[in-house]
């Protein structure tokens, strides 16, 4: 087999992002797509993938207070009418449930969009004193959202999440809640993903539909464009009034409680790859990675010793929770071997031969930076754990560097077209406050406000488009 | 507060079982009902006992070589239409979703009762050679099955499962896959939930839409009726063929696969229920546990130095991984947390007051058998870590005596007659393998059979029905 054949096949980058995109998702066997449009299957190695990120964020969750619970996947259509944004912004694209069994539902159901109307509707039996708050609730469920084309991990009608749904006394403890959890994010994104983002509000014109404030984390692709990556959500009293969410107050007077919201899903599995990876394939940091390392034996003279060494080596590995696996099958190369685990991301590679062996040596391979190195195995273990560390913060360092080195300071929308032509990233822009102003750089550009970033820029200076003098800077970006 | 407030508001077993069931999973606060028939909620402390049962069973699956993965929630109808006992057997049962955002749909989607269909229609995909095989598949999932009354973990439309999904070169290998499949259910069931089973094959009249043959384990509830835990089913060529699963074997000649498909789900909380729990509440085996150590303060005196002790106490038992707990309000009193905490099936109890730290001694409580004991605070974590052990042995051999003790050999149909009026239990009797006498029996008593045991009465006698000679033991129950 030839030994470059899955590099020649992976799109390039600079060519055609979108090609690049596809070609990694399917080669590296993350997924495949589902019958019936808009779905995908998210496959062993993809969901291994998921499942390190999930378990990380839940112990997040779990470590803040939160406690899981499973609410039902149907809602009554009439849950979903209740609080006037939030179905204007999702009864477009819900999925109708219209027949159950060999019956015609009296009332249709829809499949869960987001849970916050039958939370709020069972909140509203739980909570009743001033003692059962605060509540805080976390489910991780799939959820869905009508859509008829596919861009996988990051645009499919069901997807993977967790949200969390909380109920407090007071709009300062809600507020509190909405900006912890969205510290959990950002955390969680740039420790465990190793993917900067900036934090910071979103504007009223780009909040999710019946809160009283958003607060996302949004992180830079390498293709210049912003995504998403978590939105907390403070309610205020929108749906504790609509679902009648009232508690007796230490004084013996009715209240309604303050909500928040917040979530994050399987599209950080798409923001994963478009941070890290490159022609090579996909590239993983070791946190995140279902193989930290893989050790492939040269399998020429005595096999058996070579292979025996290297599955003594990977079970030294285990032992320290390293995630380690051997490959040890003789019906691939080595070159094989090494670009099909380059192009699954794998961070460290070992390779052994005999003469290895003999020379009490290994030879380590990093696919963050392409580096190979003849080292002792004396000091194996502790070579391998300090790679991974280094790894990890190498590739956090790489990332930030890229979107620093990417976020321009712009100061009129022709500044901003002439960057668009020249490359795109993060734009931090004076604006005056008022949402026709966005609305114009939207139609212009196609560019839209990411958030309002918690770091300004200092001073004031002219709105970018109205010339208005303004205070505050917002993050624009072409997005996903 | 009275302190026999929660043990009173609990409707005896013996009085009438079905509305004990119900009490004890709201008053251990273990679910509600949701707003669509058929449906409920799993609150914290019921979903608590959910997780840490996948998260072993999550374990067993991997160590048996399956890797997770997840597919998509809505099915088109024509998948399900495939394989004509499987549409008999699901169609009746199904959601349909006959709309998706504004729009009609061509086809209707149902939800998935089951991911035979939407599987096997990618494995016809991703297989092609022996290279491919076997397929090892598991997927967590929520699936649908319409309801219209709610039984809480029992029956209700929507369940919580995991299913796995299998395709091998031979008959041989799937057989041997349903097999283990159905030992590392028994394992599960014996081993963790402390809940001893039978295990066989179900009759042709009892096994799943679509398989060949099904196994099954069962369980016998504290009422003497049956709960099935969980099913293995050999599904042989019946999918494959419909799905077109086909590989080309080391001699390059296409071969149909052979497959197997298994599952287990959230039912399994409420056979735990009924194994272990009593009039005073639930009680929960040491490794299903959330709260596996409840501490109680007896906060007299220096109440600070008590909290404090108490706190050292359960930190060191965390340090051990045990899961403990330390309830330090103020505003109960120790004899409401007592009752509280058994009622929640709490296994250990500690009280510890100013006079215990004293004489350098703890109150241990066991909830499974309502022992007190004085014990020295010198081998404190020992103490805890052993009599854990002891528990959870303890729960299943009473379990298993309990089993044992109601399972009776019968001879006739007039004999199980009577046995039905006295006690019920599982019930061994002969049979000649014609599913007229099966029917038969299920008409006159209301008991079907649960499986074939493999372990079998030894000789053979006449069939219970027909009395025509046989050599067939079948394991009848009454049946949740």
């Amino acid at each position: 087999m030839d030994d470059k054949k899955f590099v020649k096949e992976i799109q390039s980058k600079e060519e055609d992002y979108s090609r690049w995109y596809l070609d990694i998702v399917k080669k590296a066997d993350l997924m495949d797509y589902g019958p019936v449009k808009g779905t995908m299957i998210i496959k062993p190695y993809g969901y291994a993938i998921w499942e390190n990120m999930q378990q990380d964020m839940d112990r997040r969750i779990k470590e803040t207070g939160h406690e899981n619970a499973y609410f039902p996947l149907l809602i009554p259509e009439s849950y979903l009418k209740k609080e006037m944004n939030h179905v204007e912004g999702f009864a477009p694209e819900v999925a109708w449930v219209t027949k159950g069994g060999n019956e015609e539902l009296e009332e249709p159901l829809v499949i869960r969009p987001t849970s916050e109307t039958i939370i709020c509707s069972m909140m509203s039996d739980w909570i009743q004193s001033y003692r059962d708050l605060p509540m805080k609730l976390n489910q991780w469920a799939n959820v869905m959202r009508w859509e008829k084309s596919t861009k996988p991990f990051l645009r499919t009608s069901e997807f993977l999440w967790q949200e969390g749904h909380t109920a407090h006394a007071t709009h300062e403890e809600a507020e509190e809640e909405a900006m912890q959890m969205l510290e959990v994010y950002r955390a969680f994104a740039e420790e465990f993903l190793a993917m900067p983002v900036v934090a910071g509000i979103k504007t009223e014109n780009e909040k999710f539909a019946g809160a009283e404030h958003t607060y996302s984390i949004e992180a830079l692709m390498s293709d210049g464009k912003a995504l998403q990556a978590g939105t907390s959500h403070h309610l205020g009293q929108n749906f504790s009034k609509v679902f009648d969410i009232q508690y007796s107050d230490k004084d013996n007077q009715m209240q309604y409680a303050y909500q928040t919201s917040w979530g994050s899903s399987t599209r950080m599995v798409g923001g994963l790859i478009m941070t890290h990876s490159d022609d090579r394939g996909l590239a993983l940091p070791p946190k995140v990675a279902p193989i930290q390392v893989v050790i492939v034996p040269i399998l020429r003279g005595d096999k058996e010793m070579v292979k025996d060494k290297a599955h003594e080596l990977a079970k030294q590995l285990k032992a320290l929770n390293i995630r380690a696996k051997v490959d040890d099958r003789e019906e691939m190369t080595p070159g094989w071997k090494f670009n099909e685990y380059e192009m699954r991301g794998v961070p460290v590679r070992v390779e052994l031969g005999p003469k290895d062996i003999e020379k009490n040596q290994f030879v380590l391979a990093r696919r963050d930076t392409g580096e190979k190195a003849f080292l002792s195995l004396d000091s194996f273990t502790q070579t391998i754990q300090d790679t991974l560390a280094e790894i990890q913060v190498n590739m956090y360092n790489k990332a930030k560097h890229f979107m620093d080195s990417h976020t321009y300071e712009i100061n009129s929308l022709e500044e901003m077209k002439e960057q668009l032509l020249q490359e795109k990233g993060f734009m931090k822009s004076w604006w005056c406050g008022d949402i026709a102003c966005l609305d114009h750089v939207k139609e212009e550009t196609g560019v839209t406000p990411r958030n309002i970033p918690f770091e300004q820029r200092e001073g004031h200076d002219k709105c970018l488009v109205c010339e208005k003098e303004s205070s505050t800077t917002v993050l624009f970006a072409r997005a996903y």
